[in-house]
């Protein structure tokens, strides 16, 4: 909450954002996620469903011991009772108050076709349901939000009955009513609308509040919409992650309230984002990377305001302004979020942009047009040939400091290399791969042999373990990434071959690039450029 | 345009998308992207910048001679003449009547602070640099579309000049003015207010149109807001591709106004979407893909409408529901754009996609429910591993003959192959590449070797070899698309890779899949299957 108007900021990561396809989170999973969520700022927590995921009910009772939240609350979530029974004896509503969480956030049903057809049960005896499991809740001291599902299209079908279970909601005692677009395919201005008509309905005073699903694009704008009819509760879940194309992500939905509608929503009642060591929107993009850590579901570059991709720029068009005056071609400043500003190298690249890029490397070039001019037409005699530097910052590095330098660094001088890929066997045998490096590095001829799963992973082998004689320095390097691209695939495999690699030394990563006609020759390029990176950046000088 | 109300869908993934990160789109590319936006039924397809970029002055040379469209017509996108010049002598506005581009799209400023920061100008002087250069393509027989750059962000720091800019593009004779959120941070209700403040000043006939770029999330409902606005023509890109965070997703955009808003908007004027061979949504998901496999752009999941989970459920509340009544659990029927609904823990999943394909193959297996469960089984197992049939028929049709047929059809046995690549020199010499297979065939032992640019090559050569002289058959085949993808990229070279192969006899081209724990081993599955199935499908019996 924030100041006198309460507003919610409501995570469903743990709950909602779990349905995702090819999510599956431990219970020390969202442990680790939980700390972070409280830590952007948002007010509640909603951990799972106690009773019906036994992980869930593990959850709760772990939570309750380990996490020491600083602003957000822990929410469990669940269903109303079943039809034809008592709230006080049913287990799933038990297991709610059992969990110990201070606020219950129960699903109800408010779509008639559904009451029928899924529940199969009356209109009435669902309204009873609400009435009866939302009063046990209160009367067991909990707050309570009761989430409306299908509301947006039961309210199309039956707008009454729509109405109805809202209504029942708060005067059973619920403190928010969250109207959910669960099947995701509600546009903006029919959310406004039916917004608009319930807040008439219950006056200005109840907290009402939105929940969206992304399955016609709209989800964060739906969200946005329905705080402007009047919704003071927002739920979503970080990245956006969710069943079918997910929830409404959350992180979007709160830049977009603080830094477009100006107002804050983060952080604690007593002083917002910043007090009590919460971190607010400037932590947002190193919040959001470390939870896809955890949930191992690799980051989307182009998600709105943290994605590495979101303040890229590459267009040649743009890049001599944008060395003038950033402010006018980005919607915020990128440090707002967290995020950096950063320019991307390619074929459309003018000298602008490489002298923007330089400096972002720590080379100076605005004095020097000559060196500019030449690195600026490798650049495009490069790309033309198939290389892309825009992923590949260290060999774009290396070109530099060749043309600045005058030379590349000598750290070896390579004799040959040969790879072997062999398979002695039909259908289900696997093949062995290995390869021999020929180099002269310190002064001595080395002969190096090393085996791996595919020739590319051999020949790393042999060039780390060749160099690693003379170079201790890189036996801490290790190949991260690697990506195969066929250019100008319609010569078959007389196409050219390009790699992409990336490396890290445990602290810093880095990419290079090769091209050949081959896997093997791209390969061999982007790695020897790797170690030649990776051994200047750390000082060591070639032997 | 569709019927008596022209509305324009205007695709820029070949342009404006093409500034994605990591994109790099060939000419090749271009070509291959074009006939599937026309297929999709796109009113127009923006190519490139002619004059400024080599690569799209060749493009819109070849397009000329190549392509065939049957509904879309190309635009060459360009900018106004430079300041203090005239158009006629302005070498990049010439570039653009070179291109013989019916459709010319040319961006200006609107925004003051860029006149003059930026292109260091007067407003005047802007002004009239789109007036001479309208005029000048109008002269000429184009149809202008005039792209006003930061117009909303100039309407909110200058709304009279931003206005100026509009109507000063009209009377020069522009057919269209976009108003473009080019730094992508509007929300749904200020595009609202500012189109209609537009609409109402340039009066309710001249074609308005929508750029948006999706930096706050709200890119699509930006795009629907300006329509419901009054805009009637929307640009965007396939699978929402474009700088930063991309462009307005242009299949939820043309999803939405289609299925949300009734308002049909594909395909031809005398027909609509399926006239003219024109597929329109139901083939939706499947041109999305088509062109992630050329971008090599791995497709997004949660993407709306053409996502893999987009229609997918995972078990849970509501799935013994969605079995009795799907419609209540889905936005919209997945096969009104081509997709499917997915049971994630159910056996239910892809039988039928998988009957249908079977029956495009030739194989009735409706009545063959035991064939039918084994082969969607051993589909997603695959899948699981990494195989895609997708783009792969011929592999999924071995597939098929080795559940209906109880064997795959025995050509020749290997016993094994090798592949060495060596170079024998330091930076600048190439590499040999040579490949040694040994296989029984037609009751003899076959030793041969092979040599080619690279391992792919090579094995493919020893493997034709080989066959040939007991298969006089293969000796027309040839290699024409090699195509590599690393998955689960994570684990470096300890990926999987997977290969898709597309071979010819001169006439049929057909394809498959190979997976495997490097680059040599899918391809060689690959290149095994190929083989088999050209001789399966000449009639040819195993000797």
């Amino acid at each position: 909450m924030t100041g006198s108007t309460p507003f919610h900021v409501y995570d469903t990561t743990l709950r909602d954002g779990a349905q995702q396809e090819g999510m599956n989170l431990s219970v020390s999973d969202k442990l680790a996620i939980a700390p972070l969520l409280d830590e952007l700022g948002v007010g509640y927590i909603e951990g799972g469903w106690p009773g019906a995921v036994p992980k869930d009910t593990e959850f709760f009772k772990r939570a309750a011991k380990e996490l020491d939240l600083r602003n957000a609350e822990l929410a469990a979530f669940g269903a109303t009772r079943k039809p034809g029974t008592r709230a006080v004896d049913d287990t799933q509503v038990r297991a709610l108050i059992d969990s110990e969480a201070p606020v219950v956030t129960l699903v109800a049903k408010s779509d008639l076709r559904h009451v029928e057809r899924a529940l199969r049960t009356t209109g009435e005896e669902n309204l009873a349901m609400i009435t009866d499991t939302v009063e046990l809740l209160v009367r067991e001291g909990r707050r309570v939000v009761v989430d409306v599902e299908h509301f947006f299209d039961g309210f199309r079908f039956d707008p009454r009955y729509a109405r109805a279970a809202v209504l029942t909601a708060f005067e059973a005692g619920a403190e928010v009513v969250c109207l959910c677009d669960t099947n995701g395919g509600m546009l903006p201005r029919f959310v406004t609308g039916i917004v608009q008509d319930v807040r008439a309905a219950v006056g200005p005073v109840p907290i009402l509040g939105i929940h969206a699903h992304n399955d016609s694009g709209c989800a964060v704008a739906n969200t946005i919409a329905a705080v402007e009819a009047g919704c003071a509760h927002v739920q979503g879940t970080v990245n956006g992650y969710g069943e079918r194309t997910g929830n409404a992500d959350l992180l979007a939905v709160v830049a977009n309230l603080e830094l477009k509608l100006g107002r804050p929503v983060l952080g604690a009642a007593d002083g917002g984002a910043g007090a009590g060591g919460l971190g607010g929107l400037p932590e947002m993009t190193r919040i959001a990377h470390a939870i896809s850590e955890i949930t191992n579901i690799s980051p989307f570059a182009r998600q709105p305001y943290v994605g590495a991709s979101a303040f890229a720029h590459k267009a040649g068009l743009h890049a001599s302004a944008i060395r003038v005056d950033p402010d006018l071609y980005q919607h915020i400043d990128p440090l707002e979020v967290g995020n950096d500003m950063r320019m991307l190298v390619s074929d459309m690249a003018g000298r602008a942009s490489i002298e923007l890029k330089g400096r972002e490397l720590g080379f100076d070039l605005s004095g020097r047009p000559d060196v500019l001019g030449r690195v600026t037409d490798r650049v495009k005699d490069a790309e033309a040939n198939g290389y892309t530097y825009e992923a590949a910052d260290a060999s774009f590095e290396l070109l530099l400091v060749e043309e600045v330098e005058g030379r590349r660094p000598q750290y070896f001088t390579v004799e040959s290399w040969r790879t072997i890929v062999e398979r002695s066997g039909g259908r289900g045998t696997l093949a062995v791969a290995e390869a021999t490096v020929k180099l002269s590095a310190g002064g001595e001829r080395i002969v190096s042999t090393g085996e791996g799963n595919g020739p590319v992973n051999a020949l790393d082998h042999a060039l780390r373990q060749a160099l690693v004689r003379v170079y201790p320095e890189l036996e801490t390097f290790e190949l991260i990434d690697f990506k195969v691209r066929i250019l100008d695939a319609m010569h078959g495999t007389d196409a050219v071959t390009r790699v992409l690699i990336e490396t890290t030394d445990g602290g810093t990563a880095w990419s290079t690039v090769g091209v050949g006609p081959n896997l093997l020759e791209a390969s061999w390029e982007a790695l020897t450029d790797s170690a030649i990176w990776g051994l200047r950046r750390l000082g060591v000088p070639p032997r």
